[in-house]
């Protein structure tokens, strides 16, 4: 049900029955590595391609949701899931495996909320009995992408993030025990004239502050309802201006609040530089660590809003400035 | 609300208020030029880059849908559009023009379906008032990101498809007048392993043949339901591939039925080899030319399979089969 201009309340509170994070040898030494249900060695996870790897990670992610929920595949009746590479291929080639109807999605980082959402709004509107949403990023495959080989070893500015090597997934369905998706607030492009792709925190932080006031606007609530509020994948610098964007409107939201998954995800001896980034970011941290948090008692209302860069190299090169969103996604206990 | 297994019935009937179809000056030649908004003389739309071209027509096919049904774009509450262009840039962008919030979709050429199908089930479920849903391509941006810039004059074997340079949208709400979007059978992928990309109509036949046939059995009617039943882009290949597996699975559809928008959208004399592809394929077709020979009177029911290959050039560099997907939207006077 629309609410306000931009906003799903779910009446019947759709249920995360189960989620998992999956994820690399580098969140392995972060911060929330007990949150992972499986951490791998190996970057390559055994495969002849990091977009294999990839792959790999969100098959599992979505495997082990499935298998903690004691749900068949063949009982879930869509898959919803984005990533960073061209054609979204991990999550295309994970639906293959999976063997569920399919709705590929795009919103660069963005996508893990943009999946849940839409995962809950099929579930709230009795369109499916079970909705599996996934998100993944792969460090190497990213830098391949987006930047050069890591094996170049070029240098990045104190302003650059690291991409998360990770998939996260939820099963999502009607009743049932667990943390239940009560709202969600679809953002809208936001540009501000932001061009490098070096210091996407701050290209992101007002699609951040954009989304999280029109939550507030179209719910009519405040930023106290919630015991945490975290970005996607900000880092330090885009958090700052994010929280000082929102001081500025008058939404001062306490320190102890307002997060980011970015910088929670690893250790600061980390070298991360300005923190974590990718799909995988948002959806680790809030698949495994914030639910966990949630199912252990310590956290009643969380707002996760995943914040997505929406520029590809070619529009880089285009001399394009960098269009960003967030969908917000609200969970309660 | 589900029906069967993989379908969603709309039983609030979500009405297409309006539609859109702006195509380049090759489609200005075909076979159903009078069934577009605008036909672009210039296939540059005057811009710099062949991508920024595409993100025009996208833009242009939304404009004209808004303005033909009297609403603001401040009215309409969400935007999802797919495109086949790496991160769909053209949708990105296009958004960031439109200034609604916005949903980013990717199913290669599947992506006007699902985007439709996304639409319907927002407004069905009260989630929205009016929802845009578009989608497009770009013959040269198409062939510069997923073969070799057209200025290479590379030869192609028969069974290669031309992509349409085109968009269309669709503006969706509830009541009023026009076409209404009664149900849609979302896809499995499906991957027969074929690897050629000059042959996608081949690989993507098998995937249009299991949403028909998930949709009749869910649905549990009969293909004489439709007026026209057409799948995307299959081409003359694909199409006799379809046409034939669904005789093989004791589903024989009649040939004044089964059409496929990439063999109508093009003249025959026009060398376009097995047809006509792309996000833009079905999108014009349907939102152009079915469209308006429903509002003429001419097609009482029909079910569009929007049909997509879920590779990139890197996969295929990998030695990864073709995964496929469709998806399908009936649509009823």
């Amino acid at each position: 049900m629309l609410k306000g201009h931009q906003t799903w309340v779910f009446y019947s509170k759709p249920t995360i029955l189960a989620s998992a994070a999956v994820g690399g040898p580098f969140e392995a030494k972060g911060a929330v590595a007990e949150d992972f249900d499986i951490l791998h060695e190996d970057i390559w996870l055994g495969q002849d391609s990091y977009e294999k790897a990839e792959k790999k990670l969100l098959e599992q992610a979505g495997e082990i949701a499935l298998e903690k929920a004691g749900i068949k595949k063949e009982d879930v009746q869509f898959f919803l899931s984005g990533d960073l590479m061209n054609q979204i291929i991990s999550s295309s080639f994970a639906a293959r495996t999976l063997g569920m109807p399919y709705l590929g999605i795009f919103g660069a980082c963005s996508s893990s909320m943009e999946g849940l959402a839409l995962a809950s709004l099929i579930i709230d509107s009795k369109s499916a009995n079970y909705v599996l949403a996934g998100a993944s990023s792969h460090n190497a495959a990213a830098e391949k992408q987006f930047r050069y080989p890591t094996e170049y070893g070029s240098q990045k500015p104190p302003t650059a993030q690291w991409t998360v090597t990770g998939a996260g997934a939820a099963l999502v369905g009607e009743g049932g025990h667990g943390p239940r998706v009560t709202s969600a607030t679809i953002g809208r492009v936001i540009d501000m004239g932001l061009s490098d792709p070096f210091n996407m925190g701050a290209a992101m932080a007002p699609a951040a502050v954009d989304t999280i006031e029109a939550h507030f606007r179209d719910m009519n609530i405040e930023p106290s309802y919630y015991d945490i509020i975290a970005t996607g994948d900000l880092g330090k610098i885009g958090h700052r201006i994010a929280s000082d964007l929102l001081t500025d409107h008058g939404l001062k939201i306490p320190e102890n609040i307002l997060t980011d998954c970015g910088i929670l995800i690893y250790k600061p001896e980390q070298p991360v530089i300005a923190g974590g980034s990718g799909c995988g970011c948002s959806a680790t941290v809030t698949y495994g660590h914030f639910l966990n948090r949630m199912r252990k008692g310590e956290l009643k209302r969380i707002l996760i809003v995943a914040t997505g860069a929406l520029m590809s190299p070619l529009s880089f090169q285009q001399k394009e400035s960098i269009p960003c969103i967030a969908h917000a996604v609200s969970i309660e206990m």
